[in-house]
């Protein structure tokens, strides 16, 4: 497109730059700071260099976080020795959103895939063998997506933890509570009949 | 959301605050920052100042650009005194896309919405009456778009300018190029019949 304006057509390209966002989307933004007070703006170009530089991985569980170890770390009422796996930050904060966990985290930083040129040497695994080998911990929770790049990651994790003394788990697959059967995939629905549970009323 | 880190919060409430930027959305921009080299993000950041403090209206024509007078105004083989009345940037770019247009723009920088609180006076119309009221123009193209803000807009430049000494006119309406009559919606079909046009075969 030709823009009148390069400083226009800059920001149009950095944010273009971002994923998802198409160039008329770029352009629809950029239009819109343009019209957003100078103050507004400078806020939001500032919070963008603050999350690069300052932002740090917490030394214990690898979770996003401002400071060295992450304030669920920090947290004394938690039960240190029992530990949720998962992918990323959105995870951990689904999981704390529920209120019905109570121990702490540890975050990967990914899943393997193959396909995207992650391998088991780019996820933040170390610390976590680590402490299992020194008996550190009670569980480990492997709490990784439901496809086969979160399998994968899954049970390399297994082969890694299963000689040292600690209980492994995993998420409880099934139909979804308010889930109609008919509209439920034929594999979630074979697999929560083949893995039934006792009744209790 | 209960995040882990003030700055990633912070990054994501301003990203969040751009139109049509959900909040899972500016959590995932923000993650895909995080990964994102430090040089990229501070030219995104510098980008975003550099356009709200570094582009201007054109002192001419209204449009954006990082001159007093726009690229296009500065053109001398343009016919300067046929101008098109056009929204924003985007329609000129739009027009400009054509290759059909040798004149210069006049940008008003909206249409008249009393919904969305734009009045007749928000708008860039001084200069452009200025200019017919002298005698530098020979035609106004009235170039706005094709529902009721437009319309107004139109009609209300009609008004400002129909005592001076210049030729007005609007852009042809009727169905467009590779329309299906069946699929055409009934008013622009409607018209495309009242407003039939001398067949040139």
């Amino acid at each position: 497109m030709d823009y009148t304006s390069h400083h226009l057509e800059k920001a149009v390209q950095e944010i273009h730059g971002l994923p998802g966002i198409g160039e008329k989307t770029a352009l629809r933004l950029a239009l819109h700071l343009l019209r957003t007070e100078e103050g507004r703006v400078r806020a939001l170009a500032e919070s963008l260099v603050n999350l690069k530089t300052k932002v740090k991985r917490c030394e214990n569980c690898g979770n996003l976080s401002d400071t060295a170890v992450c304030h669920i770390c920090q947290q004394p009422n938690r039960q240190h020795d029992l530990v949720c796996v998962v992918e990323d930050i959105r995870d951990v904060m689904a999981i704390e959103h529920t209120g019905q966990y109570r121990g702490i985290y540890h975050v990967l930083g990914g899943v393997i895939s193959p396909m995207d040129g992650i391998g088991p040497g780019d996820l933040n695994v170390a610390r976590l063998e680590e402490k299992a080998a020194q008996g550190e911990l009670s569980e480990v929770i492997l709490a990784l997506r439901g496809d086969m790049e979160g399998d994968t990651t899954s049970f390399y994790l297994y082969k890694r933890l299963k000689d040292h003394p600690v209980k492994l788990s995993t998420l409880a697959r099934g139909i979804a509570v308010g889930d109609q059967l008919e509209y439920t995939d034929e594999v979630t629905l074979g697999q929560s009949i083949a893995r039934r549970v006792p009744y209790q009323g």
